[in-house]
């Protein structure tokens, strides 16, 4: 049992990844499953299927490292190198390995498919090597020591490698005399950018304890909070940090793990045995949408209405004819008739209602593109607000509906409707 | 001027890319920018924070290449170390650069900001480099050459480092005598996987040219097949490699370039001066918004309607109480019936209508997860047509709303209805 870290790095390959026409998520991927051991990861190659280049590559990386994890070129074309370099680099021939051809067949039977030539090949491993399960693709991945560096081979597929991962980190952590898991806490926020809230964090608490690491990851529209700690001993401290947090981002706080806005609202709406119904123009279905993606939203949202053109406002939503000749489609008046008409027809209790300029055309000196009327609430309490953002047409779509959700939110939580990025974006219209 | 390309190698710097916190789209977007100018990347390295080992692998990359493009660590904080780490492989000392400096006074001045000690360390460049301009940010790229290798350092903000691309690449272009771009034509495809799509090119054309460089993107719901040549003599050549795939994969081609299934339907409707309305159940939203985040949809798509409740399909769309209690909510009555009271609503010539279980709940013996009944057409040529994806909910989200939209395109340009897919995907039901 040793108790330095493992050194791991992650040898990744495929032309696809080279050429750019694959975003590589996988490496991602491996990196927050280790974080949550605890075990950093040291360094990343990226390689085209060049077996030359390959075999160099593995031979130094197993050099100077105690665990190499590759990622890539397991599959039943010539291009896939990775079980031939291994061998290769191990100095041991490629032999059909009997568990691997066992999982191929019942992999083929399954899909009454017969079992050929290129399948076969994926059942060729460097001599020696332990098979790790691939629970849904054809090809298993395998594991092999290099001098004192163990290499594990995995697909590039990332549900398959999604699916493998757990196997391979447990071993991993047997191997080494590692134990238990980083207890990580991951806080789901909405408003705050990502410069704002480390300088936030920065002036309120200069003396933040380095045993709880913070970590940020960006994302439209939610920006993520991370707070991780090695020992269950310092839960108590990352206690103390996340009431700094509470106290200082306070309502913008959606929530913890995944939360979302739209799992959010769903949530509150649920306990409260309450509906909430859309009435959308600019977003074009998009706040539905985010809606219906969460399962068991049905509870909650029963009904949205996508009224684009004028007349749909007025046929669908009752708009009347006055308020568009008047006021024009990006109104105060035009999105609290269509947010009481959606609620009226969906027999809902709260609504969101939203009419913009998403652009890139539609802009006047009055209403330039990234111009938007928000309504949403209750008919007894419907609240308006103009909002601006003047960024490209899906961010754009984005950033509105995630402000609509949210006002619902802070309506169900009883929490001042004027957030940060409220006041930000606020126009004078 | 020489005529071998040059061995270029990425270099990305930064612990968020080490943590998985943030998945890596920039090297992506460098790789794609260069394969357009028909220059591969040989080979990628990513770093955390770490001084010495950034050192040590900067110094043998350079080593090992022509141009080293690395990317990240120009911020101002101390974490960013690029400009420190190029200067100590070079043997130079850091000075204050004066462009860089007045950049930096400039891009203060625009803000109303003070520059600040942290700024000015953006400054501080390698003695002897060069500034590469940053339209965008407060930090300057630059670049400086460690013997044989041009070292061109690029700040890790997306916009930012697309921002500078246009010049690094001419600049590189020139320094090795290269001209002209890779004539590059992307096909958009639906309804074909990627391994298909592979083996049946490979089937019916054996003497594909070698000149024509073959490559696959795939996407849910789309896969994107790319035909590039070097020379503009080879395009009579890929015009006629163009002319295989359209009589291959024929009704499945969507369209060139960013095509989409959405963005086609609204031109194929705007040509006519037709529109379509939309009537979703399991999709929630997803395909009006498909619709709307293409910019000019207003002019073919005015409705669309989320129905997810069962008195809500009653009440707004009037489908029959009769219906609903004897086929239940996810049947071909009930999708037709959803279609016929869309058009009727929204005036609309076309309409899509979809109810599904889409899971993971709601299930049952005869309609088990991933179940769907799509309607689609006109009041006079209603289709309607049972599928069944047991996949992922939001992955089963977008595959019907392709389906959907697939269906009408197939419609609007009269081709057979019964695509591969559907013929996979049919049930017995």
């Amino acid at each position: 049992m040793s108790h330095r870290l493992p050194r791991i790095q992650l040898l990744l390959t495929g032309n696809e990844l080279m050429s750019g026409d694959t975003i590589d998520s996988n490496s991602a991927l491996i990196a927050r499953r280790l974080g949550e051991l605890g075990l950093p990861v040291a360094r990343k190659v990226t390689l085209g299927d060049d077996a030359g280049a390959l075999e160099r590559e593995l031979r130094e990386m197993a050099n100077n490292a105690d665990f190499l994890l590759v990622n890539g070129g397991l599959g039943p074309t010539v291009d896939d190198l990775t079980a031939e370099i291994l061998a290769r680099a191990a100095g041991v021939p490629l032999s059909e390995h009997p568990e691997a051809l066992a999982h191929l067949e019942t992999w083929c039977q399954r899909r009454q498919l017969p079992l050929n030539h290129a399948n076969r090949k994926q059942a060729m491993l460097p001599a020696g090597a332990d098979v790790v399960a691939n629970p849904i693709g054809s090809a298993v991945g395998f594991a092999l020591s290099l001098g004192s560096c163990r290499v594990v081979c995995t697909p590039g597929v990332p549900g398959e490698l999604t699916a493998m991962l757990d196997d391979i980190l447990v071993d991993l952590q047997q191997r080494w005399g590692l134990q238990g898991k980083r207890h990580i806490l991951r806080l789901q926020t909405f408003g705050l950018g990502e410069s704002t809230a480390q300088q936030m964090i920065a002036d309120a608490c200069p003396d933040w304890p380095p045993e709880v690491e913070l970590g940020f990851r960006a994302g439209a529209p939610q920006l993520e909070l991370k707070l991780a700690v090695d020992r269950s001993e310092y839960l108590p401290l990352r206690q103390r940090c996340l009431e700094q947090l509470e106290s200082l981002f306070g309502d913008h706080i959606i929530g913890e793990g995944d939360a979302s806005l739209a799992s959010r609202v769903l949530e509150l709406l649920a306990g409260r045995g309450e509906t909430l119904t859309t009435a959308e123009s600019c977003t074009g279905g998009r706040i539905a949408s985010l809606l219906t993606q969460v399962p068991g939203s049905s509870a909650a949202f029963h009904a949205g209405f996508v009224t684009y053109h004028n007349t749909i406002k007025q046929r669908v939503l009752g708009v009347s004819e006055e308020s568009l000749q008047r006021w024009g489609a990006v109104s105060e008046a035009v999105v609290r008739e269509m947010a009481l008409g959606a609620l009226e027809r969906a027999s809902a209790n709260y609504a969101i209602a939203v009419s913009g300029v998403a652009g890139p055309d539609g802009g006047s000196p009055d209403k330039p593109v990234g111009t938007v009327w928000l309504a949403w609430g209750s008919a007894d309490d419907l609240k308006t607000r103009c909002l601006h953002w003047p960024v490209e047409r899906t961010l754009f779509q984005t950033m509105v509906a995630a402000a609509g959700l949210d006002a619902i939110r802070r309506m169900l939580l009883g929490l001042p409707e004027d957030s940060r990025y409220f006041r930000q974006r606020k126009t004078s219209g």
